[in-house]
């Protein structure tokens, strides 16, 4: 199974693609080979006002070039092997689960992620899952230490749980790169309430950079 | 938000309710206003061969009491408020998430979880996400935690990431309680793989016992 899956990660390329947070082409399909990519970090109907505000305003700090928003794919390609998996972060059907968008300053080393997490992320009745919250966390950590260092992977993630997260509340996760020692990226990060007034969790984190020439198993 | 929420919460009562691994009853639904749980930790089709063999092997361990399943169940209510929401970890349709089944050994204080991780739960490109495999550790240790203190909630989660799992492959979660200081409960674990050849992840954790009388907001 191990070298299964690693002979079908070689074959399709991956550790050369583009990372699952850098832009790609976003084609029509006009024939059934051809791949379609849906960008899930723009505003639907589920987006609550709380996520909408914030939204709006980073996309204005985008204006001038300092912050950049990420897009968010969920691998759907037609005729493909790949089109049996989705992204994690990506997989529920709309505002049911880690309804969130990207963005980063590259000069200040900071990335942020909005992010209302939805009902079928439930952990305590009410809350959100720790689960889902390691995952936000360190999706975010992740395209942080991605920026620095291409294709990596996350070696170590601590987390502290300080108060538990309103499920469909809007958190904003706040992260930044504090160290290179060679392959390996030092990030840490911190998830609050949209109104900066809660302090919800603290983390840190390590990150490997991938030698795309190794096989991962 | 945060008030109302926890007005809610307790509303539902469900901090003195079971916990989410406890066993509650399985009623069927004769009207439509009835409560109807399914439980989502028991063999289905989507099931390999790997995690069928060590559901078996676990069941047997059973017969004599020392082992117990913990069943699994996703919230699903009719006319209520919480037809939203679903347990994280049971959210996603058959063999495409969480496919897992958690066994519990009160003497040893040992937990273990067969784990299938599906094709909706992608990081890198056929792997599973970190988050994901974060979210069925602290599961597993919460299950631990819970075993001896009741309803807790988690205060830290630290893992070590040391080799990628594959996407569909089945990997066993070990977890074992190492220490309880007043609400304070230490849960170790480790992820290996099916034939324990192949050590994917070490974890340590942190859970606090909470108190049903307190808003946890």
């Amino acid at each position: 199974m191990l070298r299964s899956c690693a002979k079908r990660l070689r074959a399709l390329g991956s550790l050369r693609g583009p990372l699952p947070c850098e832009p790609r082409p976003a084609l029509r399909s006009f024939s059934s080979k051809k791949v379609v990519y849906k960008d899930f970090s723009i505003p639907n109907p589920s987006w609550s006002k709380d996520i909408r505000l914030l939204f709006d305003e980073f996309m204005k700090k985008c204006e001038d070039g300092s912050w950049k928003r990420f897009p968010s794919y969920r691998e759907l390609t037609k005729e493909d092997l790949r089109t049996q998996t989705r992204l994690f972060t990506s997989s529920f059907e709309e505002g049911l689960g880690f309804e969130h968008v990207i963005f980063c300053n590259d000069v200040e080393k900071r990335t942020v992620c909005l992010f209302q997490g939805g009902p079928y992320l439930e952990g305590m009745p009410g809350f959100l899952h720790g689960g889902a919250i390691a995952t936000i966390i360190d999706t975010t950590l992740g395209v942080s230490a991605a920026i620095a260092g291409g294709t990596v992977m996350t070696a170590n993630l601590n987390i502290n749980f300080k108060r538990p997260i309103p499920l469909c509340s809007v958190v904003v996760i706040n992260t930044q790169l504090d160290k290179v020692e060679g392959r390996k990226f030092f990030v840490s990060g911190n998830v609050q309430s949209a109104d900066e007034k809660t302090l919800y969790s603290e983390a840190t984190s390590l990150f490997i950079k991938l030698d795309p020439d190794k096989s991962l198993t």
